[in-house]
Order: structure tokens, then C-alpha cells, then sequence
């Protein structure tokens, strides 16, 4: 299986590094995985025979300095070039997101699906602004999009509801998407301290962003709620379709009087079918002992379904990271070479 | 797709009831399933077209009397036969478990992959025996063997490790696998009774057998235990290599002092790699609020996998009876109709 990677960040370094850390594991499967090209902004590295990941990995190459790479590094290498070669079968779409375009990824998953290719991706965007739309292409030429890293990395929410739940219709989704704002939740029931105490917290433990409002206000929750429904309970939601309240206004008070109800706060994004229309919200709810959800503390995330006639199904999950973001990949992209149509 | 039924019993007659009130589900996601064969002790019902599944249901046929159906009913409808005409693309193998000799399944999953046809099977006495086996024989012959029913019904543990968690290296399984166990340790937490009257109660509600020796004497939760590790940790174990102790000696003291202690007592199947080495047990553990397994209550069954690059996962589920079984059939068949090799 030959493969493109374009934009290499911290994921595409992580996978690269995994799938050299993997070669045992890989070879035991009968998984013949090689990386054709990786492609940034201004050029890339290109070799049809693969690129060597061990010479690459000891030569540290960032996005911006690919281009010098010695062994096939050019500014000749680019996106348009490889669609006209043919030459891969899959292309790894690790772009950075952008939500109201989903440009450069938009392009880059179109056009490679239109000519057949097949695509993994980890980019929110596109995949929040026009699932439906690839997802046509995609039928339409023969080609899988595999999409199970962008809604909570190593959690297989997706695929678990794609392939763990086939055959049932899901009723409702119920998840704990955001492993920020559930650290925050976390850290203010442990300590008894304020919401901004535990917010400096996650921040100097690298947690949180310098500007955490995508994570704290609930957008980053909405989004991947928004993909999940569209994705399996086929759906056309935007993030327009669904009130979203964040975590910013909860209080030591209101935290230490949940948990003397013997409940627990949890930022929730929820979908709930109810006479044929879908309902999508995301903000706080108070979970108690028997909820399923109520034991996913800090970091973790989770999701919960509710099906017609495979019952409840709990996953959780999601250990956070470059490298299970990369691994994450890594598990779309071999469960594409066994086979499976997404 | 064309599918034999072997042995129609409580869970076949769901599998077909739930492909004919999921003809929608199916024609909108593009599956198309018939039933070709239903074949029972002594005969059974061929219709090379598609046996009519709404005429079928509507005369309640049970295995016993098949071969009397008016529409190709017959004693002369066999397995060898089906072999022979070889007009199947998966035989879905459901008599009863035989876990000395896996006989007569073993026999029908050996013999349907040898021609090359596809197995989906809940029968956990072959798999228990001789997965490395019956697999190899599946590879050798390009054929697809889904056993996503043997450990746990519709509690995605197989599947979940298998394809959730590609590329990842196994390093632990922890499970709630017995549903029985877990049911009554609930109820003796929830009422404060002893083992025996907790054991009644499930026995009244049909939660436990007459005879419920495998559940509470742990065999059944080893039988999974074994077909787990063996699957997932790529071992060749069998219910010799482990220790297993049941719930039957628990005392209500026992359970009021742990719960006292903010623990709960669960019969777990563990298989942890340690020093290259995979060692098996069941037993009762006290687990604390932190562990994940924590939480899972009353008939509810669970698994958790530690894996090396993407993380923890645990997985919660698995509703009991026949119509989450047999749709636990059909999530392995649609699967396998999207391509996927297990």
C-alpha cells in the first residue's frame, strides 16, 4: 500500500516514527505499508520506491525543511503532481483545520477521492462542513474515506459506531468529547479550587491551549458530536443546528454541591432522536453513580449509544497525543488494507 | 450475499426475524442478504432464490419440523448437500456448543472455509479448541471467519480489540465477561442477601440457569477469557492454563465489607503480559471507584484492553438474549459484506 502524506506536523512525524516503531508488528500482519511521498506547503519528498523512514526519522525533517531533504526532498514535489503520477493508493490528509472553509484538506480529500485514491484523515473540517458530500464522491469513484481520528483521536468513537454497531440503528449519542474541559471538571472536584485555578493548571501541564476557549466554550465538543451524527445517524447538522454552553461559568460552589448529591458534572454533547427529528446539545450536565459516563475522569473521553437492538454501547477511551493521533491513523489505514469500506 | 443457516434455534429464528424488520436498514445501506438454506438435524429448507422470510416467520417453523415447511422444506437438505452445490457465500453455524470436541461446528466451520465460503459463527467451542487452526484454513482458502458472538454476543470485545485497536499490541485484558456472576453480586450489593438467595433471584428472572455451574463457577468467563487472549494477544492457550475460581463461596459479609471499603467485587478473566509471558485468571477481584470496570452493573458485561500505542479502551455493553445474539451475527455478516477480514 503506497501512501501520501500531506502536511507534516506532529501527527504525520509521529506516524512516520510509528510505522518504522511498527515494522515487527506490520510484517507479523502481512501489512506491506510504504510512504511514497510526504508533501508540505512549498515541496515535499517523493520516491516511488518509498521514502527510507529510518534515514528520514535520524534526519529530523520538519515541514520546512523537507524540501532539502537529500534523498528526494524538492520544491517540484506537490500535491497536483502526485494526483497526476497516480502513483499512491492512500492519502493521509494532516493539513492544519480550518472550520469555515475546511481549505487547503477540502481540496486535497475531493480531489484525491475523485481520482480514486483513497483517504485517511484527521481534519475536523471538511469532514464538519461536507461529510455527506465526500462521502458521495467517495462511493461514486471506489474509494474509502476513512475518518475515525477526528473525533477524539485514539477513542474509536466512529468506527465504533460504524463497525461495532452495524447492522443496529443508534438512538442517541451521549459523549464526553473533550479531555480539556473534563482535566479542568476533574482537577475542581479533587482540589475544591476555582475554575480558573484548575484552567492555569491544565494550561502549565500543557493540557489546555494559551487560548483554550475552542475547548472550554464547547465548540470542539460541538464539532465532533456534530460528525459523529452526521456521520451515523445520517444526518445534515452544522454547528449552527445545536446550543452550546462551555464550562467557563461553573463555580468551587456549584462543583462541591454536585458531588454532595453524589453526582458528577461532565461536559456532555448529546443527540437524541425523538419523533423523527434529531436533537443535538452540548453543555453541562450533572451525571449520577449509575450513568455510564459518570467514571470518565480526567483526560478521558468517552461516548455512549444507545441502539435498537445491540442495547448500550460505552467506549472509553482516547489517551491524548501526538502518537495515539498518530496511531490513530495508522489503525484507519490497516483497517482500510484488510478491507473494510467505511 | 448468500447465507446457510446451521441449527435453527432460539437465536437463528431471531437472525431471521431481524433480517426481515431491518429490510430497510439493509436496502438503504446497500445489502443485499438471502437466506439460501436452513439446515437442522434432519433435514431443512433449501430455496436457491432466497427463502421467503416473511412467509417463514408467519409459519413459525422451529427447527424440529423444518423439513415439513411447505416451500422447499425437505429431509433431503443437508449440510454435505450445501457443500456440494456450493451456492453460499457464508454459512452462519449456530448448534449447540460442544466444548470437549466442538463437534458437530467444528466439522462445518472446518469444511465450509476449506471450500472457501465464508463462517459467521456464535458457537464458542471450535474457537475455544482451535482458532490458530480453523483461521490458518480461513487464510489458506481466502475465506472470512467473524467470531465477534463468541465472547460476550453483542458486547463488541473481539471486534473492538480486532479492529479498534489495529496496530496497537495488546498488553492486558481485563473482563466483566459473565453476565449471570455479575447479576447476582449486584443484587447481593443492592439487598444485602446471601449468595444462594441472590442466585434464586436470578434463576426466577431467567437470568441464571437451573444449572448455572459455568456462569458462577467462572468456566464460562474463561472460555472467553481463552478465545480473547488467544485472538487478540496471538497465544494459543486453553482452559488448562489458567487458575478459575468462581463467585459460589462469596458471603454477604464479604460484599458488605467491601463495599464498605468503596470497593465492588467483580469476576474478572484477566490475561496479562508479563516477561514476554501471558499469564490467565478468573477470580473475584475488589476494584475501587478509579478502575473503569468499576461501573459496570447488574447484567452488564465489559472488557478493557491496555494497549501500547493507543491507550486504554474500555468497552461496556453486550445486552442479553437472542435478539442482541443474533444481531451480533449480523453486525459480523454485514461486516464482512463491506469487505472487512477479520
Amino acid at each position: 500500500m503506497r501512501v501520501a502524506i500531506i502536511g507534516y506536523g506532529g501527527v504525520g512525524r509521529a506516524f512516520v516514527q510509528l510505522l518504522y516503531d511498527k515494522k515487527d508488528y506490520l510484517n507479523r500482519e502481512g501489512l506491506q505499508i510504504q510512504v511514497n511521498y510526504i508533501i508540505g506547503k512549498n515541496g515535499g519528498i517523493f520516491n516511488s520506491k518509498g521514502i527510507d523512514l529510518k534515514d528520514l526519522i535520524e534526519y529530523g525533517a520538519s515541514e520546512r525543511d523537507i524540501t532539502k531533504y537529500p534523498s528526494g526532498g524538492s520544491n517540484y514535489v506537490s500535491f497536483e503532481k502526485m494526483l497526476q503520477n497516480r502513483d499512491v493508493d492512500v492519502v493521509i490528509e494532516l493539513t492544519p483545520t480550518n472550520k469555515e472553509t475546511g481549505e487547503p484538506a477540502m481540496t486535497h480529500i475531493k480531489k484525491s477521492l475523485e481520482c480514486g485514491i483513497n483517504v485517511v484523515t484527521a481534519n475536523k473540517g471538511p469532514i464538519l462542513l461536507a461529510y455527506k458530500e465526500l462521502k458521495t464522491i467517495a462511493i461514486k469513484n471506489s474509494a474509502i474515506l476513512g475518518i475515525g481520528c477526528t473525533t477524539g483521536g485514539a477513542l474509536p468513537s466512529i468506527n465504533g459506531g460504524i463497525i461495532d454497531l452495524a447492522g443496529a440503528d443508534i438512538l442517541s449519542i451521549e459523549g464526553v468529547l473533550n479531555g480539556t474541559s473534563n482535566f479542568i471538571i476533574n482537577e475542581m472536584e479533587n482540589s475544591g479550587c476555582t475554575y480558573l485555578d484548575a484552567l492555569k493548571k491544565a494550561q502549565q501541564l500543557g493540557i489546555a491551549e494559551t487560548d483554550p476557549s475552542l475547548d472550554v466554550e464547547g465548540w470542539d465538543t460541538a464539532t465532533k458530536l456534530v460528525i459523529l451524527t452526521n456521520v451515523l445517524m445520517n444526518e445534515q447538522k452544522s454547528l449552527e443546528d445545536l446550543s452550546v454552553e462551555g464550562i467557563t461559568k461553573i463555580t468551587a460552589e456549584d462543583v462541591k454541591k454536585c458531588l454532595h448529591e453524589g453526582k458528577k458534572y461532565k461536559l456532555l454533547g448529546k443527540a437524541v432522536k425523538e419523533n423523527g427529528e434529531t436533537h443535538l446539545t452540548v453543555g453541562l450536565e450533572k451525571l449520577d453513580r449509575t450513568h455510564p459516563l459518570y467514571g470518565v475522569d480526567g483526560k478521558n473521553k468517552a461516548v455512549r449509544y444507545i441502539s435498537d437492538v445491540l442495547g448500550d454501547l460505552t467506549i472509553i477511551g482516547g489517551a491524548s497525543g501526538v502518537i495515539p493521533a498518530g496511531a490513530s491513523i495508522l489503525r484507519d489505514l490497516i483497517n482500510i488494507y484488510r478491507g473494510y469500506r467505511f
